[in-house]
């Protein structure tokens, strides 16, 4: 049941001096591809800050690697809402290389509301919010 | 007369706190983009390394930023060779979002020979690798 | 029982859109750290390379983001070796700004021997190299 | 007549797949350097805000690469504001590791005033900006 999918390349700035991806880069990855993600329901960081006045900021992340990428690889990066609770949602990512598991991981990710001058305070994350993931894309 | 071109939607990573793309970032995509132009014409830096026993380091580079990007825009970046010395090659780029320009910028590489323990040495660029250039692109 | 300790200050280019530090920063600064911890033990990723014939892949990561943290900021990070299996070690992180906890973090590490071409085989970490972790530190 | 100079340590995630530092991290550190050179005159992107309400974006940016470095090699990054020109202001950079040249770069700066929603109008730079590169430092 994946939300959305994403394909790139492994560039030479992405790899290490052992010529594999440096794994930091992972998370660079997951991150841009929950963007995607919202992108493809309509939504996007913007967005859910002008329509709900909020953020989703990191809790816990995580990543287990299972087998080297480098340079000129295509990766795919699978990415699903896995887990709703009342004010987390959680972000599965996988990623191949191929038909082979190259990582997967995670993001726990908060819903907090803007309350004035940046601060942030925990909320119930809003039924509205939720249904864009269970409607067709609207955008890839 | 341009070579190759690539698309790309700036990402929340590449922006800084004050919300526009952190500029080292667009040598990142620079030097991506030229990984590019090199597979769109049948090579990359194995190949090179492999075909040619040569590598490509940098001698000079610079941009000048016309305009800023942010989260979620979409940018097209071009790269053409845009001059071949006997020992050095020069890629231009051109970023554009839209019809907006965004940035130029340009890479002076050197053509050097892997002499043996990972030591260069400087070399005239072979006619082979030019021709590489002149030739319809065998992928994109 | 902290065993490396490291300060840094959180630059411009390190935070995003929000204002705060784009997270897979963290997993970059662990790895930093992870090479200071060895450097503080008169090793290195080159040491362990040259005297076991071994490298340290990652197999599992994770970070927990406590509170935010963002430009000009100064932050330490703690590094310890938690945990010695037959075949893993895990490092664990803390992060600090003052006296405030900023996140907490681990990398699980494999040991491997190379055995040719950049192949790869899990194997028994040497009672040699966790000696280093014993000792008193040769370097700061 | 350095204004400002840092030391770092080249850390594995900067060097890429030929084992030498990915050139865009000479930026980051370029930058990186100029908040340094910043706060040592009491000064950061902040401070400029709040009391200039200004901001100072790049126009122009270039590098020279004379020698390689690599992980674990000790560079010293030194930086100068080498020309103040009415809304322009041009810091120079020098790296070295030990006495060996690295490479030079620079960037232009532009002065630009906040006018409202985060539009930027060019303007002259305030002497009151200036006066703090020509006193003693108030920090390191």
């Amino acid at each position: 049941m994946s939300q959305f999918k994403r394909e790139l390349t492994i560039e030479w700035g992405d790899c290490d001096d052992a010529g594999i991806v440096f794994y930091p880069n992972f998370f660079y990855w997951f991150d841009s591809t929950f963007q995607g993600l919202l992108r493809s329901k309509g939504l996007s960081q913007r967005e859910i800050r002008s329509r709900f006045n909020a953020v989703t900021p990191l809790v816990d992340v995580g990543a287990n690697f299972r087998s080297p990428v480098t340079y000129d690889d295509v990766i795919t990066i699978d990415a699903t809402v896995s887990e709703w609770a009342e004010r987390r949602l959680r972000v599965a990512y996988t990623v191949k290389c191929g038909e082979r598991l190259v990582a997967t991981g995670f993001e726990l990710r908060a819903w907090a509301q803007v309350v004035g001058e940046g601060r942030l305070k925990g909320a119930a994350i809003p039924d509205e919010f939720k249904a864009f993931f269970s409607q067709e894309d609207v955008a890839q």
